[in-house]
């Protein structure tokens, strides 16, 4: 029999209502001759409750106390949904993250699976019982419980079905799958059936909240077939898994756009060996992520050099640009907080030129200013005005044919002109 | 220094204020030159809580997920109150139970410690840290979460106490110490400064509510010392230890009642070998908790038969008994649920004849009937209308001068023949 590991997130076991229409699904899944585990998040508000307790009694709470408090709430859940799966005449055994054997490394509130020993969840399938994993957690090799960060819950159901063995990680949500753009700016989005782990991994960086990069990181590591589902109905949703043969041959497979983020500006700064070292070694020691990054041409002995950071991480990176503006003689810097990165995604872009001048002429049309660009093999990013973010959105998924599915795209001798690519 | 180890229940650690002062009184503690265990308790309703949203999805939860379900709360506890010492600038680290390395067995929602593995914890101490263990909760051999049972917070407490070797257990409550009565219905009752464990444990288990039975058990298996005393104060409250000279010797150490059982009696059981046998052993099987027994003088070849038992079990004993009757050819089965057992403890029993006969008389000058009795060496039990429990109570607290700690009972030569002892 197959094993299918499940993954609900906390909307969907927001109220014991959703845990008992969860667990009719689970015995569904089982009754259709699968070996079933579920994977599943805290219930609703459930962690923002907890993070408000916390709150309540330290502004700075140990991130170690922080796991062990926020690792309750997938505890409720597993138990809540066993009681569910039970009280409709079925076996099920809940696991902690430590009982289902996941090992973490020991960096709290954003630990990396490191091992899944899954004798455990493995016997209560020989047994004949739904087996089901809190998400979110897992314990170091000392001991300690930790928790995987924001989507972890997605991680620990690869994780899973990685060490099973599982033929599918299915991944609820409250969508149908990944889609071309966000459906919520572009009506004319589609939903992709089948997508490669090295563009999902494109996409989830770039802003599709559909699925955790990590997640998508252990997919491809481990070779984790997942399936992107809705909660809602059983049509099928999105597969993730190597490009092969089958996919369809898109050159691009979606365009995504990422508001999250702010533009941190050093101007004039003396363009001597070890400046950007000096700039970007301060951003690190201050734990500041730093997405893309952007020096000018040199003009009098100085150079401006811009970088993008999420807005979460704005208080430190404020104080270590600023302290570093002055160690360096810079003349100022300044932050703009109402930018956004669009992007697009496509494999295809290997093998056929012209996709970078087509992105470029598209949005010079639709009168978007470009403020930053980068690329990756198989990803173009630019950094335009916040305001604009629908409008190049909807531009670009018209002008490379998304919502039709083009497998080509039309290139004109001149179009490479525009752009690197 | 001396490892002491400090318990606070549920509504110690009701809200994240109280929390803040339980943190504070740890930290005075360990400034006062201790190493400084805590265990705690599920916040205030937040069990109750939890057991609302398991009967929404179940009438009858299989226990083993219960247990899991139960056990997030003293997890969230244990991480609040690592964050308030925290943020009151000293060091604490959380403990489960399972991380406590607190063993039990596998008798889900009352299991029973085995073991306790106290290095985690005693390195903690080590590293100068206040460690903080969830009470109530425990890990089976093969790593299921288990659950100790109502108080089951008092046994954790004295369970860490036996393994670390600590100097004192100190159980905080919302009373001053063990009383000679329940202040409540006795506003004379005076609190006891030293009580034997033998003593305590018959106070315990006949309705004295301060420590669950199970923690004094324990404590007199390994010899640990508990002090009873006030969450709301710096009073001494009450020191259970092993009998010593030191000790007040009263003959009298309490006067307890116990409300929570009824009665059953089946009536003209046909009076011949193994029929006592048939009934309790059919009540066993049940699962159905019996205190007092008393099987009438035969008359005409039958007997009737009564016994006490748990309220709770009721259910259970009803079906039971109904089923009993009808295979014995007794004539019928009645169930009072208005009663209440008056219990006499002390040591001093063993060595001071006539305190069943000043006891009996006591009562029967009270107008307080007798309905059954029985007795230990240190304790005599009366069980009387439930009506009456203030009545009976406050006569024998007086007549056995317990508001006085008087040592002595004055006994009449005549004062043997009212009871057995």
């Amino acid at each position: 029999m197959a094993i299918v590991v499940q993954k609900f997130g906390g909307s969907s076991v927001g109220t014991t209502d959703r845990i008992m229409a969860v667990a009719r699904r689970l015995i569904a899944a089982k009754e259709r001759g699968n070996r079933i585990v579920a994977v599943v998040s805290a219930m609703g508000d459930v962690t923002d409750e907890l993070l408000a307790k916390a709150l309540a009694i330290s502004e700075e709470p140990p991130e170690r106390e922080m796991d062990m408090l926020l690792a309750t709430g997938e505890q409720v859940t597993i138990a809540l949904l066993a009681m569910a799966i039970h009280a409709q005449g079925h076996e099920a055994i809940s696991f902690t993250g430590a009982q289902a054997g996941i090992v973490s490394d020991g960096s709290h509130t954003k630990a990396r699976i490191q091992e899944v020993r899954a004798d455990r969840v493995m016997e209560a399938l020989d047994r004949g019982f739904i087996a089901i994993v809190a998400g979110f957690q897992a314990l170091t090799p000392e001991g300690d419980i930790t928790t995987l960060g924001r989507g972890g819950s997605d991680t620990t159901a690869v994780a899973v079905a990685a060490g099973l063995g599982a033929e599918v990680c299915e991944i609820y949500t409250d969508v149908d799958g990944v889609f071309t753009a966000d459906p919520r700016i572009e009506p004319k989005a589609r939903k992709i059936d089948t997508i490669s782990y090295e563009e999902m991994l494109e996409m989830a960086a770039t802003g599709a909240r559909v699925l955790q990069l990590r997640s998508v990181e252990f997919a491809r590591n481990h070779g984790v077939v997942i399936h992107v589902r809705s909660s809602f109905s059983d049509m099928p949703g999105t597969i993730v898994k190597e490009a092969d043969d089958s996919m369809e041959q898109a050159i691009i497979s979606g365009v995504t756009h990422d508001t999250s983020e702010a533009k941190v500006t050093v101007r004039d700064v003396p363009d001597k060996p070890g400046v950007a070292a000096e700039v970007f070694g301060r951003l690190a020691t201050d734990n500041v992520n730093v997405d893309m990054i952007i020096q000018n041409v040199s003009e009098d002995g100085t150079t401006d050099i811009s970088f993008t950071t999420p807005k979460e991480d704005l208080v430190r990176a404020r104080r270590a640009v600023a302290e570093v503006t002055e160690v360096l003689g810079a003349r100022s810097f300044s932050v703009d907080e109402s930018i956004a990165k669009v992007s697009l995604v496509g494999a295809g872009m290997k093998t056929h030129p012209g996709v970078a001048a087509l992105m470029f002429r598209t949005l010079a049309d639709a009168d978007v200013n470009l403020d930053m660009i980068s690329t990756s093999s198989i990803r173009i990013s630019c950094v335009i005005d916040a305001a604009q973010v629908q409008t190049a959105v909807s531009a670009l998924h018209e002008a490379f044919g998304l919502a039709e599915g083009l497998v080509m795209v039309e290139t004109s001798p001149s179009a490479t002109e525009g752009g690197a690519l």
